[in-house]
């Protein structure tokens, strides 16, 4: 007796290219710039591993117990008071711990999204996010945030308006201040909420940080935070992404029906996983790996942008991002075939992210997403001469 | 500017069950009979402790990076082998590991069901399925396993079967070998796959255990395992529930259709958790915690259903469960105000579970599911004095 289940439909529109990515990354000696992985160097393995330990031994009901499904109350304090002291009105109330910043966006989906409504994002945008919304069938606008008008329109009936602002994946793309408060006078214009995505927000290399849309939203206002952002943060790039801990700051209401979903999703998150963030926040752990991160990140950031400089200038054109994972190499060819070009990378030992997963409204042309967190500065530069014997031997083929 | 987010329609539907039980638990001096808690004396607390250190030590890459959607490889083979002893052919591509049973419920809705889609289930069933299906909008048929003809009517066209075989939530019920093979006759004669949900098939205290429809179904065929089943596991009730691990069997296709939906939820799991799971079944930890819980379960139940004997023969009717966590106890008088009775039993002190809302096609009358797992003998019998007291209110404002 064989099964043959009849599946859900979105699955015949997903893709591969996560599990495609996966295999390719086996192959010996590839050099993988197409994730986008923390540097496992960064994690601090021994004070983890004791806090672990003291977390079970002195709490075992919160470790070991189911939890409360908007998670454990002190973290959910903890993430308020972060907030509070960038100006942010907000109380444990407001605070939604998830099982990762996926889980936050998969809640998302569920709590806002109807088959077929529309959802506004600044495309290119991250993969993720456009995978965990597929069973709910979205239909997607994109946002131009240089056109006041426009992002208006985009906004207008949408369920809501998604983007990365500090340093987009795939982009890495920074939006400025002015591109901020364009989005939130359309959200005010519009009543349409922003899901303000902000894994990267700790990982400011160069230049003042800009306040997130939660703080610009909060902005003049008096009692607690009621305004139109949902903001998500995750330990993932700050800490270790193993942890899976995420969390959503946003109003009290949009909380507890995100809570609601996540009752229907996993009933409770992980409660170590939390304690353990409990943990490192308190220890400053946290705060002493973020100057490591910063240095070891930017130092690879100049490395790939260099060796860019040196090998593909030619072919590519791309903004130095100041901060985040991501470079974003936009070819000058616009008819070049992204497909063939990773392929070929691959036979020449380099991974590469083909933009177009990214970009599904094909707002952008061929591009690659270029990560420089995983690899030292000799094996990107080593990368990147690789991806220009790929970029030859993908013109020879189609010469 | 204040949020008004447009929320999904399926939120419309949900109930406040939970919320208000939690509420209502925070009572002092109440004793809850209501949810389905396990006893946290059963933690094997410093083990744990021990464990989870020597893991992120050890392995920091497993633990504290992101680690496959599927499931660690090594906590795939070794449950895989578990049920190898059992007869059953499968390796760790049948294995999926999941971030709590829970979850493994909400990927099955969103692999399987698309909206309005049948899905037949033995009613009453368990609350928490029907939440995590709710926002894939369901149309629902109840199976009667001991009429064949209508459960193959109830099976054909259905997208899944779903059942808890061994002493169902909420009704602490064991299906017989009869109605096990009713229903692989059904699923046979269909091709409609079964999600067999099994927290509880270690908590067997009386008699044989009796083999899991995986195990049924993969009688008296050659290699690896092709069956209809779709079986669910969880480490909640085996060894603690915080940890948020569970587990799907079933065929490889399935397997890999529940994987591409995880991804699309969480990416993966938290690392440290399957860890220490894999390191619980190692060093025989589990193994030693299932003899501590039958005995201390099983003297509990009997406990129960002796108060109810003494205190409630007259109102109420109940089969003694020979295993897992619930009395189902049904009101002799049908038209019974359930919804009453709770709300005395509070003021008396004890809060039990309404039965309608495991049982939303109304199959069966008024019933309570009381918990016998968390509570030790003198409360349990406490809890049953003061129900009585509550029914003798619950008579005197109806008459």
């Amino acid at each position: 007796m064989k099964a043959a289940p009849q599946f859900a439909d979105w699955l015949s529109r997903t893709n591969d290219v996560t599990s495609r990515f996966i295999g390719a990354a086996r192959i010996p000696g590839l050099i993988n710039v197409a994730g986008g992985l923390p540097d496992p160097s960064l994690f601090p393995v021994d004070a983890l591993a004791d806090i672990a330990a003291r977390a079970i031994r002195e709490h075992p009901q919160d470790t070991l117990a189911y939890g409360p499904t908007a998670g454990n109350p002190e973290l959910r304090e903890a993430l308020a008071a972060k907030f509070r002291a960038r100006g942010v009105n907000v109380t444990a109330e407001n605070v939604l711990v998830t099982a990762s910043g996926s889980q936050a966006l998969d809640l998302v989906g569920k709590a806002l999204i109807d088959p077929g409504a529309p959802v506004a994002c600044v495309f290119p945008t991250y993969l993720g996010a456009l995978d965990s919304w597929r069973p709910r069938d979205p239909s997607y606008r994109h946002i131009d945030l240089a056109d006041p008008a426009a992002t208006r329109t985009a906004l207008d009936g949408a369920r809501y308006a998604y983007l990365i602002p500090n340093f987009s994946n795939p982009t890495g793309h920074l939006v400025d201040l002015e591109g901020r408060e364009t989005l939130l006078a359309a959200a005010t214009a519009t009543g349409t909420p922003i899901v303000e995505d902000d894994p990267y927000g700790a990982l400011y290399f160069d230049g003042p940080r800009l306040p997130t849309l939660l703080e610009l939203s909060a902005r003049g206002t008096d009692g607690p935070y009621e305004g139109p952002v949902i903001h998500l943060g995750s330990m993932s790039k700050q800490l270790c992404p193993g942890l899976r801990v995420g969390w959503v700051v946003a109003a009290k209401e949009t909380i507890k029906v995100l809570s609601t979903a996540k009752q229907a999703t996993d009933l409770c998150s992980n409660g170590l996983a939390q304690m353990m963030t409990l943990g490192a926040f308190q220890s400053g752990l946290i705060d002493a790996v973020h100057p490591k991160a910063i240095a070891l990140y930017s130092a690879r950031r100049d490395a790939l942008c260099d060796a860019l400089k040196t090998h593909l200038a030619a072919e590519f054109e791309w903004e130095r991002p100041v901060g985040g994972m991501f470079v974003w190499a936009r070819a000058r060819d616009r008819s070049l075939d992204l497909d063939a070009l990773v392929e070929r990378g691959v036979e020449q030992g380099v991974l590469v992210g083909p933009g177009h997963v990214f970009d599904p409204l094909k707002v952008d042309g061929p591009a690659l997403r270029l990560n420089f967190t995983l690899n030292d500065e000799e094996r990107l530069a080593t990368a990147m001469q690789r991806l220009k014997a790929a970029m030859q031997a993908t013109r020879r083929k189609a010469a």
